[in-house]
């Protein structure tokens, strides 16, 4: 007869934790997809094109790989024949002579005016409101440093990586080659760049780790403004004949929850400086009649934003921050992703607040706002840079013992932010998008027998010797094991999970990336299991029912008798 | 033994209707939260960040609470010690004398050269298409009135709350302090603030309730054009030597069916002046040859226009609106929120229909094209304004019985908008979120026994005097009842609904946002119900058995016997 | 007694294949909807403001149906009264003496200086990475091709429609009435327009079927580049003292794989002329020195762009490419839909790789990236123009036996583009909205016994002849047939399905329009199905035990007596 374990043993399924595949991090790792390429790449238009991409590029993936991960920081730009300046002293002398400014080039071994370092690595930074966001940081912030120099200057940026996966920069106030000398920084690597600023104004720089995931650094948390202080002087300092009583530097991000939404470009909060209204906490204090310069700087790196002031009209707005760019007046300056503006105001006779928001007001109730107090109390001159905040280890410990949420992109959060999406037994065949460095829905609940089908939405491919945006999905925890290849774009991998059970699975490329599964009859098994008990509980009937037939029958036999 | 209807109790709950909870209005309501602050506040790290942010921006919640809700409307500026206008009297001689306009500043006491009054409500507006809003609105109507004035006028600019919630008004036209006299009117309320407006231009105006939902009312409807005819010409009335013989003031604006739509910054609708394809319907008429000035304001809230006429290059378009940036030809003027332009052409020397529209197509679907018919019989000059328009009761009841569709950002519009978002039973656990003063699915159908989680995605914060952005959800209809506190950003309110039924449920501080909570055994209960019954059917089939088993035997004895 | 046959005909319905309904192709169609509008048009305010709109635009539908669908291609302009030049010889005379650029305006009867003709039809065209993409196309390619022209020239430009449904143009260098000559042409029609280009610039071509769905064409792929070279050197040729040696023509432009996306703004694909990361496979090469200008255009048709190029600062940028709207320095260009920069710029005296792309992130993730290579070895002058790529008919077939992925917007692509919705049997009534020329979900499953209620939520109104947005969906394959009326805006069409089985269904007017709808009891019938056995069980459970309970009853009998 049937007995209860029995009955328990069809609906469960023993957990049997198992330790992960060996996991890689790029580029090395990339290698295996190039030898993948080379094999089939010729059968798959993906794999044709990447080829054409490799060959075309002139640099090979193997020699590339290899340079990059010697322990040793290699000179500036020893992947590539180092070209000699005398060939382009006819271009220099040329530049030299126009009417406009030269370009940014420098020989890389002079001695520069100023020197820049900032370290970069994934880390968790405090934004506020209770809410931990786990992401990329510089010098252990978002935003990071804000460098001020002068036009003219001769400027040594380096660039200390100190995380775990590749880093890099891009420096947008650099008018030369820069992509080869810190485009891609190996872990615990230093390089550095040289380069003359010859245009003045408000510039972004930010993480862009050579061909690979390009978007994705700044995307997360890399970036910081890099002002260039004009010779010529801005407008309004001519008018008034003085200095700003108040700078301002505001540098106006977006985060992002998942790589899904991030490359959708909706961000799940959109701030100043590093901190959810961090203005209205602290607001900006300046006197009646003060003289008022914002450097401004949209980083997106999705959303376009209108900046206003109430209260307030511009004196004179500069496009990009360039004294020669002036418009005059108006209420708001449009900025896309990386554009910038200088804005000059006077502070009108009176007292108040004065707010500073994003007129795309969605981006407004997600976190940009901030108060420009107008009092006589004030003390002037006044800076304030757009520096994120440095918090100590202390207050660090403090804020996780007490957050209401985790925000990390890469890895499921707190659930309020990446819920379980739940699946019936209705649906036989669950997609999973590979997106943004990313997995979407992070985590999923299914019934048994369900198929999860991993697509891989990311295209990026072969750039400066790296391949990007090539996924796996490789379990490392739960009942059953699975691992897929390399997914190219639109790839997928199948996997049908039998076993009830939470899994755990990451890619291995980028073993940042995490995801879950959880296995289980609840997902339609209210009923699944009643129908189970039901059907045991039927057929015990009919069985004692038979077995009374037969046994009554056997009475009015005996009884006939 | 167990009849139908005690079987029926398993599964019946009665619906029993009870009254709501005491609901309150802000801003008084929120030193409920000013309490549970000062209690708790240390105990959290958004706590504390409030308590910052009162102490630095130095408004006492309780005295700004009480001041605001005193019935008569007290004096412009009441709240705030008036500053003495000797004290800026240095400033105000400064900003004559420079080269550039002045600020907008003027004594709240001198005598106006033009007054405009306008009211603030809450009220349903028809958009066309059978389609009816319910929002915000500007003296009935969205957008309000258009307002043009001369530079160099002094403005009385009152503002009249004719609803019920907070009104209150930013004025981009204002180079001065305006929030403090007119950002935060209470029901029944009319201030006012006098400025003199010193820089040419077409501005927003729009509804800014002080530090509270400063983003929400300009989200939901409540702005207007107000435009500054400047003193110098603008550059084509100079060529033509001649004044427009069109006068065309196009607002555009976007509506949202849903605080989390209105968030993430996707309209249902987007427009021109106030309805679906308004210039489709009454087509704008110029004469061949024709001058064509456009006063051209993107309020978004949040998207991003591209304004083009099919067939037109401009003449001179002038950034913001001031004639001293200009810039020459092209075909589309960028415009993100709040952004604005003057666009200046001839009619070309043909006949025909030039369609105007915003360029991001996807808005000009939306509603967003009009007609501009050029004909020998068109009468100009004409001038077009961007009123709203003013439809009598007659027509509103009119529009009310044929409507096709309700739009209501606040609370369940028709299930074409706002579908119920069914969860089957396999879902033990449903987030709803909180979300632009909205909550977010609307209405949601579960099975009994799961459990509702209300999350509070809105950060604002305190400002001005007034705490936003805390919400709750309370019941006021259906079989059990529910209350959460307050709830911070990001903070939880869980509720496991055990009984069948239907649950209505508002905000307690903003009793205009409704949810509703459809809880059925339907809710995979096709099965679910007929389990309850196999359930008992074989239940009683067991025990019937057990009895014949007993029966049998006993005459089975008998007969040995 | 119940049979296996028996209980299965409970749950199994034969499939029936049916013929379709007759399908039309508008216009002539939509004279139908006219039909139905004028017998019922007054009763709703829908109704009633279309048939103000017809009245207002002066336009009877019937008559511009009749003479639209003549096969022999009407003269330019027949459908309207043509205007005797004469009468405008004032108009053109005043604008030949003014001090800026004429309008476009010149008689269609003389010889023009270029001719352009184009050919605009519905067809696959593939995009890269394994995609091939259905939609809309330009001399069969994504863009059309680029279009260069002098200031001053006559230009004839003609089109025409080698597809099955209306095309048409909306050419922006033309400062004149088109629309007329061009916005609507039949299938196997040609029609032209010639104009003067007075406007130097970069400008955007696109189709532009008149009333009927404009933003359609331009959303799906109908699309390109004209540049009209201006007279007046830019200011870096006049600084260098020479003629560019990298001309690159940038065309950015969005796919969407439903209408719904199109509509909402979100593109599954961004990128440069016509492929994904197409300048990554084949960089742009240039010498350090070089001078470089580009002409960039942002289609859109959604999204805003900010171009960058890392390692690169602008010398000079104009904005719509005209030269006399010059701006200084900068980072970034920033473009809505359909706006244009021409950007210049010199290589820095060193080699390596300079990346171009849209720094809003989220579309250079999605394709928008491309090499600018500086390398001595590079050959200039070169030219490369922003046309798509052409391939050959074996090309094709090539890539149609290996893609991945199939973006089909009005029709179901590959399930990973649009994976079936699935809904549970607690769900009892699905909408389907109709949106952007296209159903989403375009594949349902749901159980027998679920209503799904379609709803046209696409706009349009009358314009120049059309009813535009006018929708149904009616079915032509499955067990059972459906066929609603034609569909005003948010007017909706249910029907149950009751019978399992694969339907498929389309829009009469727009028979490109596929939907689909999976009916089965496996949408939570797993249980359904075990229901009905298990009822089947416990009945007969039941009833021989009613029978043994009166067998034993009668045995009982018998022994007493």
């Amino acid at each position: 007869m049937l007995n209860n374990n029995g009955i328990a043993s069809i609906v469960f399924f023993a957990l049997i934790l198992f330790s992960t595949n060996e996991t890689n991090s790029c580029p090395r790792c990339n290698l295996t997809y190039y030898d993948q390429l080379l094999k089939n790449g010729h059968s798959t238009l993906a794999g044709q094109e990447l080829l054409n991409a490799i060959k075309n590029q002139g640099i090979d993936p193997k020699q590339y790989a290899e340079s990059f991960t010697i322990p040793e920081p290699p000179s500036a730009g020893s992947f590539f024949p180092q070209q000699q300046n005398s060939d382009f002293l006819e271009i220099i002398n040329r530049d030299n002579g126009l009417q406009l400014p030269p370009t940014s080039y420098v020989p890389q071994n002079i001695k520069p005016d100023t020197s820049v370092k900032i370290e970069l690595y994934e880390a968790e930074y405090y934004i506020g409101k209770g809410v931990m966001y786990k992401g990329f940081v510089t010098n252990g912030t978002i935003p990071g440093p804000t460098i001020i120099v002068d036009e003219g200057d001769i400027v040594e940026f380096s660039i200390h990586n100190k995380g775990t996966i590749p880093h890099g920069a891009s420096i947008h106030s650099a008018y030369t080659q820069t992509s080869k000398y810190v485009g891609n920084i190996a872990p615990g690597e230093t390089k550095k760049v040289l380069f003359k600023v010859t245009q003045p104004g408000v510039f972004l720089y930010h993480c862009a780790p050579g061909g690979h995931a390009i978007p994705m650094h700044v995307l997360f948390g890399q970036y910081g403004m890099m002002v260039v202080r004009p010779k010529q002087q801005y407008k309004l300092e001519q008018v008034l004949n003085k200095k700003p009583d108040v700078e301002l530097y505001i540098l106006q991000h977006e985060l992002y929850s998942s790589g899904k939404d991030a490359i959708d470009g909706n961000p799940i909060y959109t701030m100043f400086n590093g901190k959810l209204f961090r203005y209205v906490e602290e607001p900006v204090k300046a006197k009646p009649g003060d003289y008022v310069r914002i450097y401004y700087l949209n980083v997106g790196p999705n959303k376009v934003s209108t900046f206003h002031i109430v209260g307030i009209l511009w004196d004179y707005v500069y496009w990009q921050g360039n004294p020669s760019n002036q418009l005059n007046g108006g209420q708001t300056v449009l900025s896309g992703p990386s554009d910038s503006w200088v804005i000059e105001f006077r502070m009108p006779p009176d007292e108040g607040s004065f707010l500073m928001l994003d007129h795309a007001v969605g981006a407004a109730d997600r976190g940009a706002i901030g108060i420009l107090k107008c009092t006589k109390e004030a003390v002037t001159p006044v800076v304030v840079t757009a520096d994120g905040i440095t918090y100590t280890e202390q207050q660090m410990s403090e804020f996780k013992s007490k957050i209401v949420r985790n925000v990390a992109p890469f890895e499921p959060g707190t659930p309020d932010v990446d819920p379980v999406a739940v699946y019936g037994p209705e649906t036989k065949e669950v997609f999973v998008k590979i997106i943004g460095n990313s997995f979407y829905p992070k985590t999923i609940q299914i019934a048994p027998g369900t198929t999860v089908k991993w697509i891989n939405e990311d295209i990026f491919t072969y750039m400066e010797g790296e391949f990007a945006a090539v996924h796996n999905a490789a379990s490392y925890e739960g009942p059953e094991s699975f691992n897929s290849p390399m997914l190219g774009h639109a790839e997928t991998f199948s996997f049908e999970f039998k076993k009830e059970g939470d899994y755990k699975y990451l890619c291995s490329p980028h073993p940042y990336m995490r995801g879950a599964v959880i296995v289980t009859s609840e997902s339609g098994a209210g009923k699944q299991g009643s129908s189970t008990w039901l059907i045991v509980l039927s057929v015990l009937s009919l069985s004692m029912m038979i077995l009374l037939f037969v046994k009554v029958n056997a009475i009015r036999k005996q009884i006939k008798e």
